[in-house]
């Protein structure tokens, strides 16, 4: 049987979701704890690559099981496994031909930027700390401009090698609330660095490094140099992964 | 020159405030930073004790200061000292005979519970987590009691020695905000493991374990078995200090 699970994670001790050599990864410590709870080492496939440091609000991932512990009771049996930085919520049943990253029709990525003068010590490496005061509307106004189907190579990292960099948009807006200032983007896909690179675009739109007439320009040329740099990975979160039934 | 630091906390890499031999405090980290500052290691006087893991939105302290680095200064350049888990967010002069324990008025605490189903990863050393469903307007009801001037011996940790174990309840309430319920108490002081001791009497309320009606025969007991059980430190946060001026 099929099953997809749903966890979430703090991403801070981790060098992303797939597995590596010689560095601790999400994909390997569920293995791992996977493993304790049936005795052998089952394949999981996720849902999307995340980069080091990344958290997630809601990630899936699938893998077959023939055992005999009922999936609802999967979630809290494994957590008795796995370390406290990582939370087994759900698991369901899905079809033999689930993929969990190939099924997916969208996802939602929040950046959290924290932009107290001073820096908080409860959100060190979960939120980007710049200490001066940002332009949450005007990034808001730039953050529009990423809406709908485009050929997003300019917000693609250098060196990544897709067939095809046309994805589709369907949010992407700009709030603050107190000293935090949140970026949300849904697409029914992303490139690599692609919502670091938005986030470190519209931080350059608040600096008056970018204006906000300039994004259409900047998405059409497709040129990686024309767009900002590379948000930190540690304000990055994967909160939404859609599938075609409710998970 | 006497001089008012405050600073907040995570306290999850501390063994509270004090200086300890063979642990590494929060004070002895201040004093690190500014000695690395200074060219000599200052005393530097707290507001309070804090527990092993408890945490500060807003800690004070005292020292004295003859250097020549402006005060509004010596926030930023004390924290390129201090690891990321500390951080000095302003910097006063005081009166000479101004003392940080002595001169408080009143100190307000938040007692953080979280109660999601599932742990929450992001959580994890900032919040007690209780999954099974709490009555927050029961412990409210409850909370409610602890206001006024009151002996709080049944609130006092087992073999601490105070001479007047009475302190004045200002504020004390129980709010819930989705997932998380928090516990808010300020006074003009608060006895040994106090506010721990009130959160785990809130929560053996909502429990059924004790009556609302009880808190008061609690409290006139000076029984400290009588009281609910001492809360993990992690959920507690020192918030805010006040003093005869603002801070």
């Amino acid at each position: 049987m099929r099953c997809l699970m749903t966890i979430q994670y703090d991403g801070g001790a981790y060098h992303g979701w797939q597995v590596q050599k010689n560095a601790v990864t999400v994909q390997q410590t569920v293995q791992d704890a996977l493993e304790a709870l049936f005795g052998y080492r089952p394949a999981v496939t996720g849902c999307s690559r995340t980069d080091s440091g990344v958290h997630a609000r809601k990630y899936c991932f699938h893998f077959d099981y023939g055992g005999t512990i009922p999936l609802a009771s999967l979630p809290s049996a494994v957590n008795a496994h796995l370390p406290d930085d990582i939370a087994a919520v759900g698991c369901m049943a899905v079809e033999d031909d689930f993929h969990a990253r190939y099924s997916v029709r969208s996802k939602q990525y929040v950046y959290e930027i924290f932009n107290g003068r001073v820096r908080d010590p409860f959100l060190r490496g979960r939120a980007y700390h710049v200490s001066a005061p940002l332009d949450a509307e005007r990034m808001n106004l730039a953050a529009k401009e990423f809406i709908g189907t485009h050929d997003f190579s300019a917000f693609c990292a250098a060196g990544a090698s897709t067939v095809d960099n046309t994805r589709t948009v369907f949010e992407s807006k700009v709030e603050r609330c107190g000293d935090c200032v949140r970026f949300t983007v849904s697409a029914d896909g992303f490139l690599y660095n692609m919502v670091r690179i938005m986030a470190g675009t519209l931080l350059y739109v608040s600096q008056g490094k970018i204006e906000v007439g300039e994004i259409a320009d900047i998405i059409a040329s497709k040129q990686r140099s024309r767009a900002g740099f590379t948000a930190p990975a540690c304000g990055l979160y994967l909160c939404d992964v859609k599938y075609d039934f409710e998970v």
